[in-house]
């Protein structure tokens, strides 16, 4: 008699490839997908999902894999799911999907992840001018922590949460993502500045047939050439959620995600036992395979009522959050700042991405002093527990912004004291599998760094 | 034979002008602003100090006095304050100067503050395109609450902090400060692009004699001339710390400032009852007089130790900051989330503060459903203990910022729920205080909005 | 090469009864039933076991089963489990054991509870004066949360933990057990007050051959008939740890337990999806199957380096605990008083027990206002996340007790307002299953109260 | 035009005795104390107090005046406040009055406070019976933090609370306490057992002329004389809240009160820094003089709407308390535990008193190992944030009291790990302030404790 355990409605085998599964992968946003699965509001499901890179990045003793990663087919989504009301009438454009995160965690036998930087001319990441090379952290989890070889002395409640999870969007808003980002991809290195700083390429992810999967969509038809051409990439978020990338989207969480096409076609994937706000490496969460426990009541008419578009269209809107009641309870924080002038000196104008930049390079040369090395904190900072704040914004003409760092994930007491860190001399050991970087873009130096 | 009660080193006389005070304020940073006190490592001091504006706003019926603010004539700081250690020896330059923070407050008898948005010719703000006029409310404290005449149905206990706090610049330092400012001001409308998104003015605030306020060098004097003509503006957080606006700097928190001059010389003001990330109005915490005590260390060499430059010299650091175990506790969130395409659509990359401001505006129109004035909830959301994140800095080409907002803080249910809001057709008053705006600068329009 | 999932050492079959599992379950304490299974320092293992009535207690529309329980048949440890260091050799008496909970939960596909108060003459429970009927609620886990059909409008967090966890004791601590016990039960109605205050039975429970499981030992041999008569109960707590039903105990946490006899010999059992301070219901907490997911390490020497003998020998030791960092999060807590003056006005002597009893009926008699029975809020304070603690303990002849209860649990605002409450007039419907209490007891009743 | 600053409406003056203020303080419940001030329901207002001693404990190097207090006078409280509603119609028996704390601290200036245990001939302790001897230490606060140099390694952020507030009893519910606590003088020794365990004395305090203050009443007038053989002493916590030693009613908590004579006649006193639950040493919390400002609500026959009677009349209730959001946050707790076994092996049935004594007693030995005197230790556990806990209330015959350690409040790990402590070689120094036991009541030995 009892409701007892959610209905799994999208199995995963890991001995299969993501177009394998039972129920196919896609890793494509295209409203013509079809729904893998159905289920009714307030019922109780459970949706299983392969690791971001789909199986590609192995438990082993080289970061060659990620180095050679293909870059062109990742985030292999679990969906689309139809979510109908309990009378059958599915999700209608305009409605409000609210998706509740009963549970999630890794598969049962399977309790591992992986953090990355990917090679600069493959992918990069939020720091690739500095740091140009393929690293690979491996690790372990025991219930709620994770642990790494590669990262000794470090260990942390995971605040696991997916990287991705949408709805399918509209043709019309398909269009659009499409069309902005064309012509950003055109235009963008003449007027716009943060590729000058970083340095990271490409601007923007254009729909490409290479690397396409689409579910149940056959591969080789005529339709799967369409869609796939059309297809938006998934890396980055957009008004359909997508890959939002939000930390503390874990356990009791609640999305409000809008509906644009008939069912809503509820897609997710992409599982992260613990990322840091920014997730900075890239591949930069700890990713892994997982599970997630959902249920979804359907809000008629919810956009409208909740929504309001920041945008030429009644599309342009984003999702709203709701933060759950269980997470790691950190009592102290150590906080680096960073403010908008980069690393030659010049100063810009409310740059909170740039001051970031800066937060963040300042937080791995402190950590560097304990006894690691850089590329060790770079990939730390990326998957642990730590918030990036915009902390003003307002200041012409420099942006704030902060990463706080919760200092009981080391085994050591890393505040400024009187004694001094003996810093590089102590380098703990074994440090993260790391590639050489084959490649011609420049590094970018930290003039006054003595390391 | 005890210790008891904190040395008044820094006392204020709240009907006096900031310039008139027994030991008077200053409004610039320079290394020949002469120390008005001194105090020793490890002894316990209270610095009393002006609201960021001097007394000039007042707790009436009217925003005009913010309309016609002088902005050149802000940010009256307490100090400088020399630090030496037990033997005598003033804090070096190299040093790091420890700041705890064991209590703050308002001061006795003068329990109220004020949020403001600046008028957009006139200093303007985050938003300043979308609400260009000068508007007001006025706050009053029961303790640690703060509530608000003009913001109906909200009251929340304030995490009170310095919005100022910092060491003096070596000349060195003020040099690249002035130049590189100097360089953004001249060149920055052609190659930096948040300007083309915020339309605020001006770039950067260079040094100005007009409202210099240099402690105890007398106006009119040589010394005086020279020193305003290159002192620098206390508008933006800089290497020394300065207008840092780090909402979570209070009670328990502890600075490490980087030491530039001979004994640190410590300024600190622009208190702040609360305040959210980003402070995004401008005069956007609740500002008020306050007091700050507290305790200095000097850890010497640590600037070397501790710090790594971030560009051409040694002398481009961050303070780092510890946070303190005492904050408010709130355990529901609601979201909002922006990516990095602007309101009329157009494609930015990875650019966090185009996805705040689109966080930010996201959630001024979802909480204006629940009764409010856009204006009300544009000076809460500066003001309030919200948080701003950068969720995802990495997936090309969207930047995903998100803005947290504790539900608590109103007295009704915010969240999204199948019993739509009544919107604008409920709104509580009365309304923020509002001044017209006068000028000719285009305000943008959301295109999309019906409202 | 991935040290991965923890290892299975201990597995459940839900379909045979306790001691038909293939690795034998005993609800005995005693220095002689044989380690089921051997663990290393250092090892990551994991234990099933099945809930604290073994399966005799069902999902189904009656209450039956609580009334007629085995009161003697309970508890259904696994284990015990022998631990050896990295070198092979056991623990030994006088070390300390530490075991941390990496994870735990109920076991998949199984996903329910259930929370009941035993018939006063069978089993009783701490207002069993008032409240003589069996009752039972079922509970329902979405996850993280609980409901239960039984106590509508109510839904919760779990905060997971092992009921009972422990080594086993030496012959000489099983003796002291036994012999305190055995006088407590001789002449504890003579001296002892608190009985005359719960009239609760029996005062302790001795040993007993009836219903008495001890794992690999086969009933019926001399062995098992010696060892029966011997064998310590389990429903107290004692030094061994055992049933000490500390709430907090969940992932993260880590316990000391003294090792009296060689390898330890740890046993658990007796999950509970979530349990307020004081189990008061008595089958109180939200019982479950469930899994253990564990860590142990040797402290060698430990008991005589960490804990003080606390009574005539050096065995009258207690485990100390360390609380993890994963804990649900609320906000606001509604706290009930007591004081040590009972329900007839008699003044008692800073007993915190009398005073506990009356916080936790005026819990129950104000949360009934709001639309509930008195026996769903004794079942809910018996198992939802509240608080109770010892608030005064010296103030004579007053002890002060206080029942703190998170506000969120409830869909309706449950703090005193001018609007008053509607009470009884409204009570949510269905109601706790309840049976009729036969017996000759007297009840308790509340002299002043109208309901 | 602003409310600002609370009105003061008890003012102290700490170079006066408590019963020369010129609101003369009180020390005795009655109903016919006349009130000294009056507000309004919404006002907001500032009440001043003097420590729980008048003054007679000193910032000194000795312990004497805490052996020779005078236990006939403590507790002097500032009130009675009578409460009007908005209309000027007073508050009525049958009422509820909810008093909201805002904000509360030491008074300017005075910012230290002690911690004490009595000699056992002079009101004893929780552990009287082991530690016999007068101790005193002194705190010194820096703002939040508290620290003592007699207690050397620990610093902590102030829980800080008033430890008693109450309402005026009427007569009845007066005769009521008068005749219980006079019944437990005359037959508790036969028949209540915590005596035999604790043996402190006396077991109630009934009303003496001694000592006496009323306030306003004139002493040595017939009034005076008749009003102090009949006012109830305040140590107890009873049915109007009063001495009631709630650590955690701090900033932002409330206070539902019972009222019973028109006006409520609210009082309150005895401000403690930081109380741990229980407050052991009896004069244990750190006691200071302080201020609290606060708001009142009358709720109209809120009595009988909220409050449910336990015991033989309507007067038998208990105050309701609503917590505060803003605490310090501990991430790692160390918990001791306790069960109703005493020091002399013997077993006691559901005694939450004796669990909760066997676990402090745990506690102190453990924390003496890390370099502490274990006198030391029974004050801080007395006075830091610690919480006490009734785990477990139902397993027969042990009651699991359990107590839990913030361990951040330490400079040392104090956890248990492979590398033993030293313990009581390395002593810190100094000790606390410690006078010598004359008396000749029997210590109580820990048999088995080696030191």
């Amino acid at each position: 008699m009892a409701p007892s355990a959610p209905r799994l409605i999208v199995p995963i085998d890991l001995k299969k490839k993501p177009w394998e599964q039972k129920l196919p992968l896609h890793n494509r946003w295209h409203p013509q997908i079809p729904p893998v699965a159905e289920v009714m509001a307030g019922e109780y499901f459970r949706v299983e999902m392969v690791d971001a890179n789909g199986g590609n990045i192995k438990d082993d003793n080289s970061s060659l894999d990620v180095k050679l990663i293909d870059s062109s087919s990742f985030h292999f989504l679990s969906g689309p799911i139809r979510v109908l009301d309990v009378d059958g009438v599915p999700a209608k454009p305009g409605d409000l999907l609210a998706v509740e995160i009963c549970n999630l965690g890794p598969l049962p036998g399977d309790e591992w992840g992986y953090t990355a930087t990917l090679d600069r001319e493959n992918g990069g990441g939020f720091l690739t001018d500095h740091f140009p090379c393929a690293t690979k952290a491996i690790w372990y989890f025991e219930g709620i922590y994770a642990y790494s070889p590669h990262i000794p002395g470090v260990r942390f409640p995971g605040l696991t949460h997916p990287g991705v999870i949408g709805t399918a969007p509209s043709m019309e808003l398909l269009n659009i993502w499409n069309e902005r980002e064309r012509q950003l991809e055109e235009n963008g290195l003449k007027t716009l500045k943060l590729c000058e700083v970083l340095h990271s390429r490409p601007l923007a992810n254009l729909p490409s047939t290479k690397g396409c999967h689409l579910g149940k969509i056959q591969q080789g038809t005529p339709e799967w050439e369409r869609i796939a051409r059309e297809a938006a990439r998934t890396t980055p978020g957009r008004e359909n959620g997508g890959n939002c990338d939000i930390k503390n989207l874990s356990r009791g969480s609640k999305i409000y995600l809008p509906v644009f096409v008939d069912g809503a076609n509820l897609s997710t994937g992409d599982m992260h036992f613990s990322q840091g706000d920014g997730e900075v490496s890239f591949c930069g969460a700890i990713e892994m395979n997982g599970f997630l426990e959902l249920k979804c009541e359907i809000i008629r008419g919810g956009m409208k009522e909740y929504l309001t578009p920041m945008g030429p269209t009644p599309l342009h809107v984003n999702p709203i959050f709701e933060i759950g009641p269980v997470e790691p309870r950190f009592s102290e924080w150590l906080v680096f700042e960073g403010i908008s002038v980069d690393e030659s000196g010049r100063q810009h104008y409310l740059d909170a991405s740039v001051a970031y930049k800066r937060a963040v390079l300042n937080a791995i040369d402190y950590l560097s002093k304990f006894g690691y090395s850089k590329e060790q904190m770079y990939l730390l900072l990326s998957c642990c527990p730590c918030e990036g704040r915009i902390s003003g914004i307002v200041d012409s003409p420099n942006a704030v912004a902060t990463l706080a760092i919760p200092t009981a994930i080391f085994d050591q007491d890393i505040r400024p004291k009187t004694k001094v860190p003996v810093g590089p001399r102590l380098v703990r050991k074994p440090d993260v599998l790391r590639c050489t970087y084959d490649g011609n873009l420049p590094t970018t130096k930290n003039p006054a760094s003595i390391m």
